[in-house]
């Protein structure tokens, strides 16, 4: 591929140019105010390192190759994913250590995998809840013809109180850790332990008890297998939600966070934690006014612009206003109070998403602006890599 | 391009080959039944056919140009869309008449939109309702050199009800249909009156009452343009939940429904009208499951695989089965009686989605399976041409 061509392609393709004033970025486009991008990377890596965790940003959020590099140079261990072609995009692109947080059943993609465990300089890890799931992937791992000791991570996941995926503390953990050990392809790398919905409750005292629960569970999990005789090596897990708490509990060993880097809405309506690091919104849904009734405008953002399963953006710029959903490509904007002045035909309307993840998912590129969103410019295009790579 | 090599990656791609039994397409994919989508597309045709009513499906669903081309091979005029980069695509992949049921401000886009006027063989329609929408249309045709008369279709848009974009019939109108017929280039096509909010209304009576005051508006909209000496060709407008009544109408003379070809879980939801085509689902989310508890089972396809902002998928196969929301990329399927039993590791499940157009704005391809979802196999890839396309 010539990469001259790739770039201009890219640029075409995202309908931004580098360079360009952020005034001319077409509409709408999924912005980052790199600015304050930077400011929560450094702020994550701060507060990783001062308390010696690991940190492992979790690319479900933004599934890009560049944005995971840039986690790693900020001292990241490597990234979380949530699916296997996920895994695949970002290590084709040039991702070094790879954690599958989720488990993976089906033969051909398990498959797919080892195949890149063999061929791929790549550090893999999977997360499993079945006896079936650790004998596929062993057998994936034989048949792809992968050689030699602990060539994959493998994490059980313990249900710490999401009421999903994992296994209880006690016997079936034990279960699998055995037959984890009896493959020596396989290296037991310890426990996941993620407590999603607590990520979201909105007052802190809830979300301590969330994951003080969560934290009596996996070290249960951990003297059970101790116990039994194995050796744990690391607990991880933890969200921007509540990753303070995960820290200050000394069972975790590495934080997963990824929404920290953009910060969303729904993230934003929690009540913070005393002494959580503060971070900016960094994404946006540039829009505009396309159409202007009386008592409202109509920007052209909706939710193919957006996700909305976490609640409907809310509006940054021109202040008072607010938007209430106007079908998958429409948003309607209504002025939140007698002073607050409708935007005119043409006139840019900047959004916060409602949930960064999905929504980052909507587009294959993001456009990186330097300078601020009212007279910035574009310094980079970022390639969603792994978008709609759901299998 | 060599187009050999496009097909083998559009399989690659896309996790899937044609001639493969549907058992084995990955997951989570999106599956059109292809008998079933059949059905729908002769349905419409003959409902439209019969009524002598001219059919233009809205491609914003689809945004595929195969299917575009399917549904004009079924007689259709053309197709609707809903953005200027969603026309652009469909027309580089073939598509010959083309109505943007959008208004468009931005001048970029304008530009865009009238180098491919000037450039390829579609015809183009853009509904419009403001004078600046009008002006500055106008004002990109003649920068980029587009000569000859009539060389696009302009649709002033109606509010009828929806209380989105629109004028209210009367002098407004008048004055947007002088500003138009100013410009020999543009061509006064019609009324675009379509009434979004009344489709899901569940009950046959409140979308019936909502449609007949659409038709009253518009009808009151044409009948002030005539009196100020304006010819109004074509009504435009209606989706899958009404169109039975615009047909009835006497108002339209152009349906624009997009939905009855896929069917939604949404749509099915409505109570149908009497005499109303029935439309079989034909778009599916093939899912499978990934953990197991004692209590729940967990499939592969969460919201970045469905949309969800009309509601959950339901579970088509197996039966008895409720889907909760498991987040970004799960399902937690529950039995939702006492006889139902829950699927096992590894066994598929069948997602109907709630809501059909984003859904598939979520994918690159549909996987066309011909004879059923049970044992049919994989007859076409399709294309979705315009997938993030919101420009």
């Amino acid at each position: 591929m010539n990469p001259a061509l790739d770039e201009a392609s890219r640029w075409e393709r995202a309908r931004a140019w580098i360079g360009q004033g952020v005034a001319v970025v077409d509409t709408p486009s999924l912005v980052i105010d790199l600015d304050a991008m930077d400011h929560n990377l450094a702020r994550m890596a701060g507060f990783a390192h001062e308390r010696g965790l690991r940190l492992r940003p979790h690319a479900k959020m933004h599934k890009s190759a560049e944005l995971a590099r840039l986690q790693v140079a900020h001292g990241a261990v490597g990234v979380c994913v949530q699916k296997t072609d996920e895994a695949l995009a970002l290590a084709h692109a040039g991702a070094h250590d790879i954690l599958i947080t989720n488990e993976v059943i089906a033969p051909q993609k398990l498959r797919r995998l080892a195949q890149a465990v063999r061929d791929l300089p790549t550090r893999f890890g999977l997360v499993v809840d079945s006896a079936l799931g650790v004998a596929r992937l062993a057998d994936a791992l034989t048949d792809a013809g992968v050689r030699g000791e602990h060539r994959m991570d493998v994490y059980i996941e313990i249900d710490v109180g999401h009421g999903r995926c994992g296994v209880p503390p006690g016997e079936t953990a034990v279960v699998l850790a055995h037959s984890i050990l009896a493959n020596p392809v396989l290296h037991f790398a310890g426990l996941q332990a993620y407590h999603g919905a607590a990520q979201h409750r909105r007052n802190p005292a809830e979300r301590a008890q969330a994951i003080g629960e969560a934290a009596w569970t996996a070290a249960l999990a951990r003297e059970r297998l101790q116990a039994s005789g194995f050796s744990v090596p690391l607990i991880t897990g933890a969200g921007t939600g509540t990753f303070v708490l995960e820290a200050s509990s000394r069972v975790w060993g590495e934080l997963q966070a990824g929404s920290y880097l953009f910060m969303d809405a729904d993230y934003a309506l929690n009540e913070p934690a005393p002494q959580a690091p503060v971070f900016e919104h960094a994404l946006f849904v540039k829009s505009q006014v396309m159409s202007r009734g009386a008592l409202h405008a109509v920007c052209d953002a909706g939710h193919k612009s957006h996700a909305i399963d976490s609640g409907l953006p809310a509006v940054w710029f021109p202040g008072g206003l607010t938007y209430a959903n106007g079908g998958d490509e429409h948003g309607l904007l209504r002025a939140s109070g007698p002073g607050a002045a409708l935007p005119e035909l043409g006139e840019t309307v900047w959004l916060v998403p409602g949930h960064c993840d999905p929504t980052v998912n909507l587009h294959d590129f993001m456009v990186g602006v330097r300078g601020g969103l009212a007279a910035g410019h574009v310094e980079r295009i970022i390639a969603v890599d792994a978008r709609g790579h759901g299998w």
